[in-house]
């Protein structure tokens, strides 16, 4: 059985000579193997928990579905973990009727085993991927005050982080209020759970949400924001700079460094109340 | 052209009210995609630069390549940037004569979207890969005080860091002296890097040698070092359960948590110095 965490027997060493043992909780993290049909889709290190709001989500993500009705089923296929019991990390995927399959090509089908999650994109024109949502004409706009109170209310709904330390959350915002919180070792996977979550839930596209994140908004976190309708992602670390300027072309608000009482605007910093004139513009010099 | 940096107009936005306006720091990030021969390999995201190494590094992870002579030549392929510039984003790889070509089976063709690094593992059972070298026999050991200054060391050498406060580290260690640092908004491209390095100096395996890096310990860095030779993966925040799984199965010493004053031994802890009866005791029990 996939594990969220499990127990491990750790020595504590310390420069003045103390030394523990005891029993630490590390977070769990096994591999997902996602069938498309019959098909091998992809293999990620996830934690367990959610797998199917995490396909679903990763699903959102490529492009493949925009629209709950698109997934006929999801189930756990047969899988026998080492100890000889079933491990729950296969999950098999059907499409509904009319629903293309994605580009099964060679050039489509490559392999990395970077930590960016751009993998499988074979050439990089297709990198950029277009959101079925207008995204850029997002009305919201989200008080300061708001926003500086979301990495909080992320930390204290974090329930695997306390135990291990060792785990990015993701957490859907509107109004202020927390409405979806997921956890997992890989910061890719906590977001796709988080729209995988709203896909199942009916709520896609999430217009008028913003996504806080506990990590970096690298790449990727700004163009699943884009793929589900999230007008504004906010991060307690550092954007990339390609964050920032997908961001800025695809007309969602980079938040970086929310910190409780300073954050940074990269992009969009118009939806930021109280208004501050020029904030809306859309500014970016070349180093 | 590629670039490690870029810098960007970015608002501030105070608890306080205050609200400032100025240029700041990004970490570059750009996709690299890689050829094999005339087939595209791989797409991942990375900051620029030393992408020689990191192609080579992931060479090593995949199990492709264990030896320089084994790479017939890297270089950089036709890429023009938005810009119309010439962008250094794709790099060429042809192999030695002799050198088997990954497998290029469709079921090898995975793709996924993760952060984790097996992408393109497509079975389960593959993603354990086995390491050319005997990891588990390295008889290194390492004095306490020595590992436990290693990530001010690795801090003090980040100059990327420095700037953008929005990257990863690894730097490799032999005697207590760092040898080789790299930096990436990817932390397995910083191993990677680092691994390619290696390789492309002559010095793999890379017995005796301990690797630190900035962040979690997954299962693919103790994977990567593993595929390296390294016998030590020292991490300052958590290491996942499958990555002390690994630790434990491949004879890799696994350390996290390391923050200066204490560290946290999760496997082969008989490797530091001075040794404890019972840290060799690969203990673990499951949750």
């Amino acid at each position: 059985m996939a594990r969220v965490t499990r127990s491990w027997r750790v020595t504590r060493l310390g420069r003045d000579g103390a030394t523990r043992v005891r029993a630490d909780v590390l977070a769990g993290e096994e591999p997902l193997e996602v069938r498309l049909g019959d098909r091998p889709f992809t293999v990620t290190m996830r934690t367990p928990g959610h797998d199917f709001e995490l396909v679903a989500g990763f699903l959102v993500s490529e492009g493949v579905v925009v629209d709950r009705e698109q997934i006929a089923s999801m189930d756990y296929r047969s899988g026998i973990g080492a100890d000889g019991e079933r491990d729950y990390n296969v999950v098999g995927v059907r499409l509904a009727a009319g629903v293309p399959l994605p580009d099964a090509s060679l050039e489509r089908h490559v392999y990395t085993s970077s930590s960016c999650g751009v993998c499988g994109t074979a050439s990089i024109e297709a990198v950029r991927k277009t959101s079925p949502y207008a995204v850029a004409q997002d009305s919201l706009t989200v008080p300061l005050e708001v926003l500086l109170g979301l990495p909080e209310q992320l930390r204290a709904g974090q329930s695997v982080f306390d135990r291990t330390g060792g785990v990015h959350a993701a957490g859907l915002f509107v109004d202020g209020e927390l409405v979806c919180l997921r956890e997992d070792v890989g910061r890719h996977n906590a977001v796709d759970k988080v729209v995988g979550w709203a896909l199942l839930e009916g709520r896609l596209p999430a217009g008028g949400t913003v996504l806080q994140v506990s990590g970096r908004a690298s790449f990727e976190l700004v163009q699943k924001a884009a793929m589900a309708g999230i007008p504004v992602l906010s991060a307690v670390s550092a954007p990339s700079a390609l964050a920032v300027e997908l961001g800025d072309e695809l007309g969602v608000t980079v938040i970086g460094f929310n910190r409780g009482e300073t954050l940074n605007a990269y992009t969009r910093a118009d939806r930021i109340e109280p208004a501050i004139a020029g904030r809306g513009e859309q500014e970016g010099s070349r180093a």
